[in-house]
């Protein structure tokens, strides 16, 4: 492919197979993968797809050549795979959604193709979704995911054991869980968490008790986030809308300190979202799945808090795979030829 | 009181014997009232307590005097009295909680004064507060309400059967449930089903597939309500943050035009106050007790629908019954003495 030869003195001394883009909404990042799907190179930038240099089509050619374009001068026509919100209708081009049950050959046999100012096409990666039996719960109102499928490729990839049955929680702005089912994706439900705790100390009643910038005691802030947690746990359904405004009640009789009402809301909020999405998966899945948290470490942690208010144990907690994915992903659209592994056709 | 005489070209001609404030966050509403308790004038002004004239007890003051200064110099010396947020620590005087149960004189031996620049005091009713037992559902989160307090107040004066046992809803920014046993307010839950639409609507992905002035067809609009209230009545506990999420699939995914998408909001977080509201009534109360809609017509006729869809008929739908429950709070604080009826003591 490439014609450089790599020198003594020029990092990474490993030849790249692929640049791999995981292009979300509020930050790209692009990996340098050798053939055994190790990151021989990375770097990141805060431009996501909805925080271009320039607007439209030129801001993700722009913002794709500033992060890449040493890298593809020096090793011209690498491969190049995108996943992420890029391939969303407000992306560089979009990428349809894959119905579910799917896997990573399913992506690879959707994806688009963008050709790019830089010479290279980029295969971007589908998401998925899921439409439940119309007397299913909620409707049968469908769901989508769109970049977590290729986080979802990667953690299968690390730990094939998991693929047989699994349950992957996905913490985060709009927080995912996925059932996992032979080696496929079965279906998912998003929770709104992180944006209804964003929006909610933000702009409602409830952030105007909240000082900023008041260093909160850590173990009382571990305190009022179980007491949001244990309140979520003991609630019943359509309780949500009247526990919020407990945070406002707790501060104003001076029952918590203001610092902590941030803590108690985010349990609350977190809370909410384990029970329903525990048991959605207890009923969809055997009693003994693994459940899995997937994501940013520190936030995956207050999950763990969280769930061991509700007697739940996950079975591994794991950073990030979205490099690790997109090498599948890249794999499956027959892009790369992994070394020492056998593609899957 | 006053030594003015009526003339004949003066209206009102019915001579008030109480000045009544509704005053409230967005409003001042204020009523001349007679011996009856009937209403004999009524103005409004855009002034509540975040919208003051000029900041601080100046901005009471002046919408204070621009809206009844007139009137008070016509009659001077009327009693008056005021209700609502004007009350709150952001008030024009911090008048306390009354604790639960509570009644009409409960709030009059509570209320505060506050000399006015007009030379009358005006008395302030308190709110109430509810706190639950500990180990209550929602951990003995307590609970405030300012204001609803006189709209039941007046409720029970304009309809004495309610009074041995009720429960009213009251939609609104943040709806309340109140419990009424014995004459007295027992207990009570805020839902913040209003603040939350609003707040979802302009500050959150679900607001961006929903187009500004698209009119509805008011047949579509009333089925996409109602399937968000029947999402509410199917749900189980915790799965809101999740449910909410189907404003935006329904709309991505074209199962539901984009006009509409507000309306299955409006039913789905009604949907759960009314799923919640309904259960703890009947827990706390017989099943026999008659539900009361009480607050703005055309909200309450929507609450009317959604409760339909979850088999329950509210006994009766009523306006805002605030002037008449300002009414007997200056009745049992003794300002004024009701015509042709006896003065509870």
């Amino acid at each position: 492919m490439d014609t450089v030869t790599n020198r003594a003195e020029d990092p990474p001394a490993t030849r790249p197979v692929l640049l791999a883009l995981d292009w979300g909404t509020s930050s790209l990042r692009a990996f340098l993968m050798d053939a055994s799907g190790a990151i021989v190179d990375q770097r990141a930038s805060a431009h996501g797809i909805q925080n271009l240099p320039v607007a439209g089509i030129a801001g993700f050619e722009r913002a794709f050549a500033e992060l890449c374009g040493d890298w593809l001068s020096r090793w011209p026509g690498l491969p190049v795979v995108a996943g992420g919100m890029v391939g969303s209708a407000q992306g560089w081009k979009e990428a349809p959604y894959v119905a579910c049950p799917a896997d990573t050959q399913s992506l690879a046999s959707r994806a688009v193709s963008v050709d790019s100012a830089l010479g290279v096409p980029i295969l971007i990666a589908p998401g998925l979704m899921f439409a439940p039996d119309e007397d299913a719960p909620d409707g049968g109102a469908p769901d989508v995911i769109r970049g977590e499928e290729i986080q979802i490729a990667g953690a299968l990839a690390e730990h094939p054991t998991w693929a047989s049955q699994a349950c992957m929680a996905m913490p985060g702005t709009h927080s995912k869980w996925v059932r996992i089912k032979d080696g496929r994706i079965v279906g998912f439900a998003t929770y709104m968490t992180g944006e209804l705790f964003a929006v909610l100390c933000k702009h409602s009643i409830l952030g105007r008790l909240m000082p900023e910038g008041v260093p909160a005691d850590a173990a009382a802030a571990a305190a009022a986030f179980v007491s949001g947690v244990q309140a979520a746990r003991d609630s019943r359904p359509g309780d949500l809308p009247h526990q919020l405004f407990a945070t406002r009640t707790l501060g104003l009789t001076r029952r918590m300190a203001p610092e902590l009402l941030k803590d108690y809301l985010s349990g609350l909020l977190i809370g909410h979202e384990l029970v329903s999405g525990s048991a959605r998966m207890q009923e969809a899945l055997d009693g003994d799945t693994p459940l899995l948290l997937i994501g940013e470490g520190a936030l995956c942690r207050r999950y763990g808090q969280a769930l061991s208010v509700l007697g739940i144990k996950p079975a591994a907690q794991i950073g990030n795979t979205a490099p690790r994915g997109l090498f599948q992903f890249a794999v499956a659209a027959g892009l790369i030829v992994p070394a020492k592994e056998t593609l899957h056709d």
